[in-house]
């Protein structure tokens, strides 16, 4: 398998974040020949506006940082039982213009972490939802839901729980798989 | 039936949005006694950050014209199968804290106008979803959905479909007693 | 507060249902005033077939026992992230027709259990969904969403958890306000 | 591109089905070598039920038929903003057992119609969530959401409008892709 680079989209920026901790983890457990990097400046994207003609820099960045990357690891929480304002403006100003757009066939895996029962993943339905319309392949399985993430994770956002573990180490396989299947020969 | 104030909320910050002319238009249809005014600050909210204690000026005055209407209109555009970024982050800063939100038991009417075929729905059912959430109580019908919106309104925004109208007197109708109902005695 | 009655509405057949044992055990919390009672025939409902003019004797015994009720308790199990193909096909009868169906106007509380995680969550939103087309009124919160049901109930299917019962006690409290906000003067 | 046969599985048993009429052009507009057939036994599936440990003859049938298929054509009809429950029905047998079920790994593109304005696309989104636990590989694009059928079908279910032809020509030729993309070499 020739090398894959992955870009990590975090949809909180908490500084705490258990789903940055857990894009972490799956970084730490990734097969060899597969990189990972995070976009840090989500919290400067401006709120979209479908009258602007010309880009901010930092769209033009983020839009970048998409298309460069073989695939995307998004990372999102839940707030009230859906991906986060942040992550959604995000995905608005990645998804323009929806033919050539940044989003269109790139492969996606979702992972998300919440402190209570859900783990995040009536957020996660949402977000396969609207990658329909961007056209973004959304890998199926293993799912990622971390429910009750703090006792998974210590104060330094350390994973602390084999089994999780574990299971990121599968996530990390498969993705790598379903990346590479997508890529134009 | 005493007087209702409803708080328009448009999910949309573009200048020829279809989604605040579909707002005006049920203003005009209005039956005796309801009051409509807009939210008109959605675009200024930051980004929310729940590590952040104290709220910023705006988000204090968003919060506080949320909890002085009696019930609220939402109207949201689709961007990307789902409801705009911009509207998801003022749900994120209304919805706090949950046991004493200014949403909580805010009856709510949703609609929604695009110029594909969806006229917004694939939004609404994630709107909803968050109101389970927020603990606000969303009508179900008649539900407005607006496709085509282009051939509905003239460039100024003023609704020239009589079916519509007539829709929207409807909803005006059912969403005053929707209100009504859940007004503490 | 005059007396309401209740139908419980199971969608699973599995002889040692979690689904049934939670409503159940919702049945012996229930306020002073307040009955319950099962319906049992949901699996001798025919495969919904719109080009039936005549309804099957099944059909009409399971409309009129939805028309008589003055709200429901529908329990629902995740299968394939859904609801089950049973209770769907069940919704797909009490819908019709939709202008003076059963369901039209029927005031709905929702609750789940399942063995898993998600304690049968992913279902519930998709039923909520579905009541915007019957019109059905369904409840915000408190929510009832039981993961891991088998610690919860013994081999009977007597609730044992008492953190639980003291959640379905506030149901029971919240979901008769709520029927009785629904009732027709 | 070596031979494809693909199943159509049609949601709804009504004899002017619309989504059967809807599979039959798609039929007529497939590339060269790719073979299509409908399961025609979906109203004989009894109810689902896990405590069954023995299969019905019908549903060893179902299961053989998807597990001979190299890809799986659904059409949903929208029943209450959801799949049928029909539909539901099937893929609850389909499912299981979940890690070596049929629908396991199977590929899988989803068309709709109906004769209102949704074209059906409010079961589409269900559906899918529905396909991540079976873990089937859903195609994004192009979706076959035909609203007004009525418009687009002659009284024999031949389809007239040349727009909606060449969709379905291009649906073809990328589920085509698709199926091949997901097969074990």
């Amino acid at each position: 398998m020739s090398s894959l680079h992955l870009l990590g989209v975090i949809g909180s920026i908490r500084k705490g974040s258990h789903n940055r901790a857990l894009v972490r983890a799956i970084g730490e457990e990734l097969p060899a020949g597969v990189t990972l990097s995070f976009y840090d400046r989500l919290g400067e994207l401006p709120v979209f506006d479908p009258d602007r003609k010309d880009n901010p820099e930092v769209v033009e960045h983020f839009q970048a940082a998409v298309r460069a990357a073989d695939g995307l690891i998004i990372a999102t929480p839940e707030y009230n039982y859906s991906i986060s304002g942040l992550l959604k403006n995000a995905i608005d100003w990645a998804s323009r213009p929806p033919p050539t757009s940044p989003l269109r066939g790139k492969p996606v895996g979702i992972v998300s972490a919440s402190t209570g029962i859900s783990g995040g993943m009536r957020a996660q339905y949402h977000l396969r939802q609207m990658l329909v319309f961007t056209n973004s392949p959304a890998m199926n399985q293993p799912e990622v839901i971390i429910p009750r993430a703090q006792d998974r994770f210590d104060a330094e956002g350390k994973l602390t729980d084999e089994s999780t573990r574990e299971l990121l180490r599968k996530f990390g396989v498969a993705l790598a798989e379903w990346v590479e299947r997508f890529r134009t020969a």
